[in-house]
Formats: structure tokens, sequence, C-alpha cells
């Protein structure tokens, strides 16, 4: 330690080093894009993350929480919580307000009040919609009991399911993206992506009873409409058909529609704004759609065959995949 | 933020933020299973995970330990650190035990003082096995250094490879679970799952020289058998065959059997509690698997055929995908 | 807790969990391997994750800086935060070498002196080289924005795209790499795979303009040479084929090349040392590669049909898989 610190000092009188300090500043003038120096405060990632962590407490109440709830405290932890997220994210989506206002060019910059003022009616109107948003995690939280029977029971869904958590979040984003916040709601899935591997845009629309089986993998594109009670299990992809960027009208749909009860197997990737999984439908694991499938069929691989080739002696058999599940 | 401590305390008189405050209290009375309040203490995420951070360094001594370890200390830290995370898990344990039981409508509520002596016994027999635990997670990690041409050591491989700290852990819940603690092994191999992307249920029974290389998208389901020295590469899933829960008798073996010296490359997936793949075998990338394979088979998708076409021209080939490894 | 307290004194003097104790200290002898007690000190992952938070502030500065970064802040903040990087780094660095100098049982062990010059030195490069890096991470970043329609700005980008961070922390990790320092490079890089899914290995070599979108499940090995402007989707394995270790020449370049302007979409897998996939060419989704692709080419699985099954009637249709995109 006292080493590293003689080395330390040693190093800010070097000449070497205060080059490379200077080299480094001077990127910072000559690169646009990716230096942000009073680029006006940008969300934090940070806080965000601590607004994650309030929101889920508020939805799963006596689940995640450092301090026990109790019906004495509970009006009081409650309310002590719901403010400090009101404060805190009014503070993040004002700052992402005015920085996207002062991006675009055309429109006259918002002023901080303005800015405030917006950011509280948001913020306020996604605590009004709380009671909402958990009925419907509720029936999402069953469809995991229901669909899974390695599911031992409600609780054990809302403390380890990755799934629960990463849909918690994103109808928490998508009802900020639908009120035009901007950068915050991606900032939210982005995260719980990094926890549990399941990426959902928070443009994506998404009925209630929706499930993710270990999830890992799952792609949900911006622009996808899922409907009720619909089932997806891991590396599932709702993708975009590639779109030369030029052509595209930024309003387009591009990802695909599942109807009611749809349920799609691991490894499927379906693509296109076109493209609609009728009510009841299944796709088969490692499916790759770009049409659509009409209401109650079930979509298969038809089998490739497998060769079996003994390591020993050589013989090679040949059978069908078969991928019936 | 002296413009946020405004705002904040505006909100508390405000009568809008009240009512909501009001509604979200009033949704935790009205929805049964999201609320949990009372619901007698309920294991902690966060005290897992320190939990498992102990049973990391007391695996895997001097590797992740903030403070040095030498032979002078040695017996002192250890000491301390068993010490530490007995009486951390046994109360978790306990509360997990109470909570299932307080759950489970036939049988009567076990006393807090069974639950902690229930939790203190099984705790006690954890630490008892760690020994023969280390052993087998020694044969996991030699596995990784002759498995992978990239390993460059035994440290290399404990020090950076996901695959490694989801054994260690899996082989820590799929102790206590085989002992019957509740609740609290999934949370453990789902934190796992979210640090590595290895989603490895505690109920598998997994022999020693296992190795998963990169590992992001694996899946191991609950009834899985795995043998000796057996290899998986990513995005590989041992699953089970889509069935009707109610016509599902819980203790049935739904996932597959690997026995010894198996290896199963990217992206295959194999399914059902009767699928068996026999000693030696191989399966190749992509594949799907719904039936048993016998010993020393190496399985291959048969090659599909590639369409190459020129970007310029427009002409188009012909050739079988080369699924030889 | 009362309660705790007094089981962990009970079992302080327990001699059951005296003995369990002096077993665990036993199998730190008996086994050689995963233990590590005075095996000087290993790098920490801790302080790597610290020195990969620095960098990244470093390189997008006043993006993810807890401080507000100003015109006439700036010079301090980023002088200091680069003689704490600095500082920090030599000192896992000098550990690195040293223990690998002491595991290399044919050279003589290298002098601390000696290790902390030569880590000061590899260091001191790395900054000295953090503008060439910025401005390569500007045309990943510009990469992005124009490669997926989802992007909103530039900003958005480097606030929420996991992509961005896994390749910057790559680039850091790569040059240390290529200096010849032990063990960090890959801490760094699984710090990352295991916060976004994405799996770069630090001796890839990756020209600019690099873009993966979504980026769960990538693996792209050690010897992968990937040209300017290359675009890859999830799940896409960039792998070895395998090799029996023995035969292994550990120079040997085992894993593909991509040239410029190359585009892999999600799932396919490309592997073996001798496979270059050509200038502008495309791989499309699942397909399965271990031979070259001519420059221009496009290649796709020649579509095996997919089963259409009617859930009531039972009756069944065949279609192509329609793999175009």
């Amino acid at each position: 330690m006292k080493q590293t610190m003689k080395q330390d000092s040693g190093r800010l009188n070097d000449p070497r080093f205060a080059a490379a300090v200077e080299k480094v500043l001077e990127s910072y003038e000559a690169l646009g894009g990716i230096n942000h120096i009073e680029g006006y405060n940008l969300p934090s990632r940070e806080r965000i993350v601590l607004i994650i962590n309030d929101f889920e407490e508020l939805i799963f109440p006596g689940y995640y929480d450092k301090e026990q709830l109790t019906r004495r405290n509970v009006r009081y932890v409650v309310g002590q919580r719901l403010a400090r997220v009101h404060t805190t994210l009014v503070t993040e989506v004002a700052q992402s307000l005015l920085h996207t206002s002062r991006c675009d060019t055309a429109g006259k910059a918002m002023s901080r009040d303005e800015a405030l003022n917006r950011a509280d009616e948001m913020v306020l109107a996604l605590i009004e919609n709380l009671p909402q948003i958990r009925e419907v995690l509720r029936e999402d939280a069953l469809a995991a009991v229901e669909g899974d029977p390695a599911a031992t029971s409600f609780v054990d869904v809302v403390l380890s399911y990755p799934a629960i958590r990463a849909i918690a979040a994103y109808r928490i984003a998508h009802y900020l993206h639908v009120q035009g916040v901007p950068l915050i709601p991606r900032l939210i899935t982005e995260h719980l992506h990094s926890k549990t591997g399941i990426d959902i845009h928070p443009g994506a629309a998404i009925g209630k009873g929706f499930f993710i089986d270990h999830g890992t993998g799952v792609v949900i594109g911006e622009t996808s409409v899922i409907g009720n009670h619909v089932k997806l299990y891991q590396g599932v992809t709702l993708g975009a058909l590639s779109v030369d960027r030029a052509k595209l009208d930024p309003q387009r749909k591009r990802h695909p529609t599942l109807e009611d009860n749809v349920t799609i197997y691991a490894g499927a990737t379906i693509l296109g704004g076109e493209t609609t999984i009728g009510t009841g439908s299944i796709v088969g694991g490692n499916v790759w759609l770009t049409r659509s499938v009409p209401p109650d069929t079930k979509v298969m691989v038809d089998p490739p065959y497998l060769v079996y080739r003994n390591r020993r002696t050589g013989d090679t058999e040949h059978m069908p995949m078969d991928f019936s599940i």
C-alpha cells in the first residue's frame, strides 16, 4: 500500500503521465458524440436501479423488503417509499426531457420548470396506475405457477423467477414509454436484461397472464404485440426482418403479433411486422417463421433426419428428428 | 436538490398523491397472492447472496477473499466464516421452514424452536459435507482446464470461469434441496443464473468432472440426471416434454439422463424423462432429441442444404451444411 | 436476533461444529488446486470491477459519472481518475505477473520491483492509448445508431446498449492481453459476460464499427479475427472445431475470420480456424458453417419444410421454412 502511494504520487509528477492526461482531455475536445461534458445531466443508471428496486418492493410488498412489513407500519413504509420513488423518478424524468428537448433542433428548448411539471405529472400518473399494474402482474405470476411443473408455489415464483422481475420492470417501463418519457424506459428494461437475459423493449405491448420459462436469450422487439395468456420459452426471438434503415418509417410495425393463448417453444424465431400467430396456436422449438399462422395451429419443423454413427464400428443409421412436444 | 426536497414535501401534503398512496394500500388488501404483509418473514434474497459469497470463499480459499489468507490466520478466518455462514443460513432456513409449514394447510404449523433445530441440523450437515463438495468441485475445475484449449491454468478457471461458480452454487443448493430445505435452493441457483446465464435447477443430480463451456443459455431441468465427466456447451437445454400440468405426478422424472462421458454441443435440445444419452455418446450442435441414444454414438443433424447466393450476379448454389465437429 | 447470537456462540463451543471446522481445514491441506493459501495474492475480482467502472467513465465522460463533469472540473476529475485507475491497475497487474512467474517452473521467479516496473509500463501504455480506443469505440457506437432502427440517438446507445459496454471492456482487455498481462484480461471480459451475456475472449482481434444487437448468447472465441463494420445478432457463436487438447498447438488459430462488412444473423454458428466469411457476405439465422464463404455471398439454410397441424381437425399441411431476411 505504501508502495502504491509512492508510485501514485510519483506518477502525478511524471511528465509522461501528465502528457497522457492531456491527450485524453484533448480527445474529449476532439471527438463529438462520446463525450458528454456539460451535456446537461443525463439520467443516472445508478439511480434508475434504486428506483427499480423501490418499485419491486411496492409491487410485491413483503417479498424483497429489507424491513419487515406489518399491518401497523405498512401505511408509513409505503407512503415514504412512494414519496421517495416519486421524488427521485421526477428528477430523472425531468433530466431526460430537458436533454431530449435540447437535442431536438426543431422545437425550442424546454424550461427546467416546464420539464419538472411534466415529469411530475407523468410519474404521478404511473403511481396512480400501480394498482392496475399489480393486478396484471398477479395474473403473470399465476401463469407461472400453472405453467411450470417445477414451480412449488406463488411465493416460490415471486421470490426466485427471473421472468417475474423482467415482466414487472417492463410493465413500469412500458407505462413511462407510452407517456413519452425518453431514455429511462430503455434503461429500466436493459437493467433487467442484464439481470435475467430477457430483453423486452419497453415499446412492446403485452397482455396479462404472460409467462417466460427460463428466459435467457429471449428477445421481444419494440413493436411486438402480445395477447393474453401467452407463454414463451428460453431463446425465443420476436424480431424484425432486416430493412434498409433509410427506407424505414420509424412508426412502422416491424415485429410480430401473438394473439391470445399462444405458446412458443425454445429457440423459435418469429420475424416481421405483418406476421401474426393466431389464437391458441403453438410454435415448436427452433421454428423460423416469417409468415402468419392461422388460429389453433401447431407449427413444427418437418423432421430433418438425424445421423447416428457408432463410434467404434463406424456404422451409421438415419432417423427423423422428432420435434413433437 | 433543494428543489427536489421542496417537491417532495409538496407531494406529501398533496391530496392527489395521498389518494394514490391509499389506492396502493387498498390494492394490498384486495389482492391476495402478491402481497405478503405479516406473511411471517420470507428468506431474504440479499442475505442469500452474502451466504453464497461466503461459501465461494470457503470452497476456494484465497481466490476471492477480501483479506489475505495465511497459514497463520487461516484457522481463525475460516472458523469465523463458517460460524457466520452457519448462523445466517440457519436463520434463513428456519424462516422458509416456518413459511412452508404455515402454508401447508394439512399438517399443523411448526414451532419457531422446532424450525430452528431442524435448520441447525440441516446447515450443520452441509458444513460437515463441505470437504466432499470441494473434492467434487476440484474435479469440475480440472475438467475445465482439460476441456478448454483457452484455459491457461487452474487458477485462470477458478478466477474467471462462470461455469465453476454456477456449478459450485448448484452443489450447495442441491445438498440443501435433498435435505428438504424449501425456497432457498432455488434462490441460490437463480442468483447464479442471473450472474452466468446458466440455469441449473437444484433438483438435478450431477456427477463429478462436470464442465459447461461459455454457458450462456444452458438450462438443466429439475429431474435431470447427469453422470461423471459430462461436458455441455452454451445454449444446451435438458428439458421436459410439455405435459398437461393436471396430469402430472410431481415426483415423475420429466427431464433426460446423460450417462458418463457424454458431450453435448452448442444449441442442442434434449427433452423427456425417458430420454437417455448412453455412455460416451456425442450429440452435435442444434440437434433436437426426444428419444434415447445408445452408448458410443455420435448424433448429428443430417445436413440440410445451404443456399449460397451471389449478391451481385444473384447466382445460387447448394451445398450441404456440415455439422461435423 | 438475540436468539441468533445465542445459537452462534453456542455453536462456537460445540464440539461437532469445531470438528467440522477442522475437517474443512484438513481438506485445504489435502486438496491441491482449489486452495490458494499463501498463494501470493491473486488479482481481486472486486477491484477489477472498480477499475472497469473507472474506464467506462473515462471513455464515455459525462455518461455514467456520479459527479457532474464541467469544463471547469474536467481536467481535475479526469487527472484524479486516471491516477487512481493507474495505481490500482498497476497493483493488480503486478500481482498477476508475480503469480504467473512463480507458477512458471521453467523461468526464475520475478522480483516484486521487476513486476511493478513492468506493470507500470503496461498500464501507462494503455492509458496513452485511450484516445485511440475512444475513436474506435465512437465508430462502434455509430454503427449501433445506424444498425438498429430502435436506437433513438447516440446518447440512447451509450446509456443503455449492452453491446457498447461489452465492446468497450473487450477493447481495454484486448490491449492488456496483447501486452502479455495474465489473468486480468479474462477477468475483465468475464465481468461483462456476466452483465451482458456477451462472451468475447480478450484474445480476439476486432475491427472498428463493430455492433452486436441484443447480444445475449454471443460467443467470440480466442483466435477469432473480425474486420471493420461487422454486425452480429444474439446467439451467434464464433467457435472452434473440437480438437483433442493434446494434439493442440496453443498458438494455432482455432476460430473463424470475418472480413469487413459481414453480417451474421441470430443463432448462426461458425466454427474453425480456417473458416473465413468473405467481405460483404451475409450469414442467415441458424446457419451452421464449418467452411469458408466467398465475398458478397448470402448463405441461408435451405428451407426445411414446416408442418402445420390444425389442432381441432388434425389436418396437416406442409410449407417450406422461409429464412429470407
